[in-house]
């Protein structure tokens, strides 16, 4: 075992014990003490300045003058543990919650408690005397005032006899809570004690699976992937057109969704070595179409006006029939949508948010490839829905990849010098929606695009150069990158970024004016969306896809769809509450809304047309 | 059309309204009159004479005196109806209810009651304004006060879109009924109208399926074949021994009994021209193992020692979990097992006879491959089972069929004159159970065998010759048969159908003794068994089959196993009762009994080797 030493952090007198050669900046952040450090912790920005009294090692860096480095100043980020320590966070180097560079926080789960749970039962065996059936046994030895009614599918009672014996009449049974009653879904060894679901987020562009610890909350391992149903069509409704076009399409569609999640469940089980059998319960959020073709429900109907769905919501049914690698007698539940366009993967963002029980009014913002946008509090809600594109996802951006190891998710651009970060420390292989964001903030800033986010020629400039697409700017050269290629950003990547902040932020604007309420009067400002790890708001503000608000009003919630499929996942409660967000939301209709396309075209400038929303945006970027 | 015709009973004042050419017997038969003919109707007994006023056709008879003929009097089986009539039926010629050959009857039905109902709906289409789901659309048309909780299962749902517009929103909706929910199970255009189910009786030896309208309580129509289990053996032991034996072996069993149900089904419905998913529920009843078998559960353990059923009842689940070639989302109900040798077919049994409802204690013999036997009224029920073998379904017996077109249900054996009738009037493929209780009973009175069963040589009785199995009785010569060969029936044939009858009547010989009852003590002894359309009472009593009490204490309620699984389908009501019926009765197990081996051997004697138990069968046969 490496030794532990001490660390104590002044000015709020928080203790970590952390291994030796741990950096001091990831001490802090163990602590939920946030240090600046808009570079990452790569010793490059020096905005990571703390006092250290103890012993540390340390490289050589230039960022800090002598004079500092002799009162004992350090850059966290550079500075490893070597010895117990008292160290001080200046004010100028500390984050607060507010500020800049947001890591995603949904709300607190109010407990755990999931449907599923384990009971251990030892029976006494059969006899002449005492001959009830394998089933009986089991059922009597499990009542009790609160287990009420118990039943027990098929496939499960095929096992029972054997394992009652193979046992010695001592097992673990595991049940599944079904309002009206309970199943039998498992019964395995004593020793098998472990309570193990999958939360699962079915985005357009791409899937994510969560392998969660069911007694203790604790995501143990997550794997994502691209869709592969993107070779069908890119959104939603060029995948509904290939289901109509296609007589085998649904088919089709619904079986590379299915595929695409078991590979990912293969990976977890086989990287955490598990069973396939382990896992008794899975949460899947997902857009209405996403879940139309998961179940292999016909999506015709919903491109053609009036936009009708089979269904909004599915009653929850077993694994083995949707063709899931899990326990085949695991419940699959799936989150209930509003409506064609708001669906499932919202009702999460909402509980991930935990806006539906704040007294004060909320807007949430889901950029997804389909934008969502929900305003509402604890007494009502209401939601609207536009194209956004998959521009933040990795989707219509040449060199856009989702947040991967490897994903360009931080970019800075001072005094002509391009910097950038990635996912990993890896090689480049792209930039993911994060990193979009500040990198067109910062061409803006550093004015490499205009107002309309054109390139602008600049012969001194050598990452600006003409590609088939008109002009690029060069974000990482071929040689820094993994994929050897130049990493570029183009004029047509520029405006399909444009085109999605300028949707998402007119979205809004409509929801608000159509119900009477300004930007200003919102308390909470919640942004979801499969970005990356951080979001900069500033920069995010800077290129006009969030309103320009006090930065404390912003709360990131990340990929609220998976987040809020985790949350339901462990909790039944928030299962209930899913029905009931869902139950009591009203719904708008952009597509016949003629607000929307004048919102959207003043929005399609950085950061708008009317400058007077963004006060703070002075004529290059937020200051 | 053919011309019908008006015929009064006298003294009972029925009238009947039957087409030109129906004989008297058969139109007073159809108003619930039961004149005697125990030839079947074949003009030969003599038995049926009546008085008639009106026009009838008749062929010429030797059975009538001159005066007789000239005084009005007819056989009814030979008189066809050409006219309006009025037809007195002498009290000699009556079959009073308690007389002779039943005809099987079972408990009335308290009232139509199925958990799958048809609800017709008109919806409003859908537009901009109302934009629900289209299952939403469909449940909120369904709500209503007594609906409740509605749900539908992923293959309706799949189908629901279509359905509502090919329709025009207007479709007949199929519910079915789940005690906490009501669940879709189909939905169809509004021409839909009608309900159909079917009943299954799952015998060890023979399969019977009934197709059976849910509105009306009507057999539409009904197909039997033998359980194709037999090659893997003969009893449910050799059966469950196979499974244990070979590796596939409860596979091939499982996958033999649905495909059996699933040939007669097919057989049903081209013949009516129904689809298959017209079929929107099953009740099944069958033995513990059969319902094992069926289910596909691992039987072992009934085979051991403490005798153990992995169930006795699994909850219903749709047809598709099963293989059933029915609609795929129908519930299958199977009638609840009591232990691993008081199945299903017994409940169902309960439930046809109605003796759990009966004040006085009755006493319920089932002859099947298993006999069980109840004890019981409203307030108790016991009951025990012991292996009867299935001489009396066809099996262990040469020449035994079941009963069906060509099998031999009546054998009657006057001044050595042999005669018999078989079922559809066909020419003779074998002999049925009611045949061989009326063979051995015959051959008993008229001294062709002992009381120990062994056919007497008598060179004079060209009937009797020495085949490879012992002596044998010719019962049909050659040239009168289906099958080019004589059926006989021979010494050790005899043997099996006397250790049967034995059998079943030392089991209701020991239930009765243990709980301190006599026979006399019994208001009703119901009888069960395929062995035919009719059960000649008497003639069961004089081969000891049946204890020696007034005839009208007997009813015979025929294949109860499919009369009660035909009820159970028909009412949600005795559904429940099933459940309690089982919950309610004990089980006394034979096999640990030393009073069954003696009572056992007494009764291998014809009638009984204690001749005062059968007061009535004088020297030779019931007088």
């Amino acid at each position: 075992m490496k030794k532990e030493f001490k660390v104590i952090f002044k000015p709020d007198n928080k203790t970590v014990k952390v291994e030796r050669g741990t950096t001091v900046l990831d001490a802090a952040t163990s602590s939920d003490i946030y240090i600046d450090s808009i570079c990452g912790g790569r010793g490059k920005c020096g905005k990571c300045k703390v006092l250290i009294e103890g012993r540390v090692e340390c490289d050589e860096t230039d960022l800090l003058t002598d004079e500092e480095k002799a009162h004992g100043y350090f850059l966290a980020c550079l500075a490893r543990v070597t010895g117990n320590l008292k160290v001080t966070i200046p004010k100028e180097s500390r984050v607060e919650s507010h500020q800049i560079l947001m890591k995603s926080v949904i709300a607190p789960l109010p407990a755990i408690c999931p449907p599923v749970s384990k009971v251990q039962i030892s029976l006494t065996p059969p006899s002449l005397a005492d001959y009830v059936s394998d089933l009986d046994r089991v059922t009597h030895a499990l009542r009790n005032p609160d287990m009420g009614h118990v039943t027990i599918g098929l496939p499960t009672l095929k096992n029972l006899s054997k394992v009652l014996r193979d046992n010695q009449w001592n097992v673990n049974v595991t049940l599944m809570d079904l309002w009206d009653r309970k199943e039998i879904i498992d019964v395995g060894p004593p020793s098998d004690n472990d309570l193990i679901g999958i939360a699962v987020d079915i985005g357009t562009t791409t899937i994510v699976v969560e392998l969660v610890d069911l007694t203790s909350g604790k995501v143990i391992d997550a794997r994502s992937d691209y869709n592969k149903q993107v070779v069908y069509g890119e959104d939603v409704l060029s995948r509904v057109m290939y289901t109509e076009e296609h007589e085998d399409g649904l088919q089709k569609l619904t079986s590379t969704i299915r595929y695409g999640i078991n590979d990912l469940v293969r990976e977890l089980v086989i990287e955490n070595n598990m069973k396939y059998e382990k896992i008794c319960r899975a949460v899947l959020s997902g857009n209405t179409v996403m879940m139309h073709l998961f179940y292999g429900l016909d999506p015709k109907y919903i491109r053609h006006e009036p936009y009708i769905p089979v269904m909004t919501f599915v009653p929850q049914m077993k694994a083995v029939k949707l063709g899931l690698s899990v326990n085949p007698n695991a419940y699959i539940y799936t989150l209930p949508c509003r409506s064609s366009y708001v669906g499932g993967d919202v009702t999460a963002d909402i509980i991930a948010s935990g806006m539906s029980d704040i007294k004060d009014t909320s807007l949430l913002i889901d950029v997804g490839t389909n934008g969502e946008v929900v305003l509402g509090n604890d007494t009502f809600l209401v939601s609207c829905s536009c194209s956004a594109g998959p521009a933040f996802e990795g989707g219509e951006v040449e060199f856009g990849v989702r947040a991967m190891n490897g994903a360009i998710e931080r970019v800075w651009i001072n005094n002509g010098l391009t910097e950038y970060s990635t996912i990993g420390d890896a090689k480049a292989k792209g930039v993911c929606g994060s990193g979009l964001i500040e990198l067109i903030a910062e061409l803006f800033s550093s004015n490499v695009i205009d107002r309309t986010g054109k390139i602008q020629k600049d012969e001194n400039n050598v990452r600006i150069e003409l590609g088939s697409n008109g002009n690029q700017f060069v974000v990482a050269f071929k040689e820094d990158t993994a994929i050897d290629k130049n990493i570029v950003i183009t004029d047509v990547d520029i405006q399909n970024i444009l085109r999605t902040k300028a949707a998402v932020y007119a979205s809004c604007s409509v929801v608000l004016k159509t119900f009477g309420y300004q930007f200003s009067d919102l308390s909470n400002i919640f942004i979801a969306g499969s970005f990356g790890n951080y979001l900069d708001v500033k920069k995010a503000i800077t290129i006009g896809l969030l309103p320009d608000l006090p930065l404390d009003k912003f709360k990131f919630i990340g990929n609220g769809a998976l987040g809020g499929a985790r949350m339901v996942l462990l909790s039944q409660d928030l299962q209930d509450k899913a029905a009931e967000v869902v139950g009591n939301m009203t719904h708008i209709e952009l597509s016949v809304s003629s607000m929307f396309f004048k919102e959207f075209t003043s929005a399609l400038f950085i950061p708008h047309t009317e400058l007077d929303q963004f006060p703070n945006v002075s004529k290059r970027g937020y200051v």
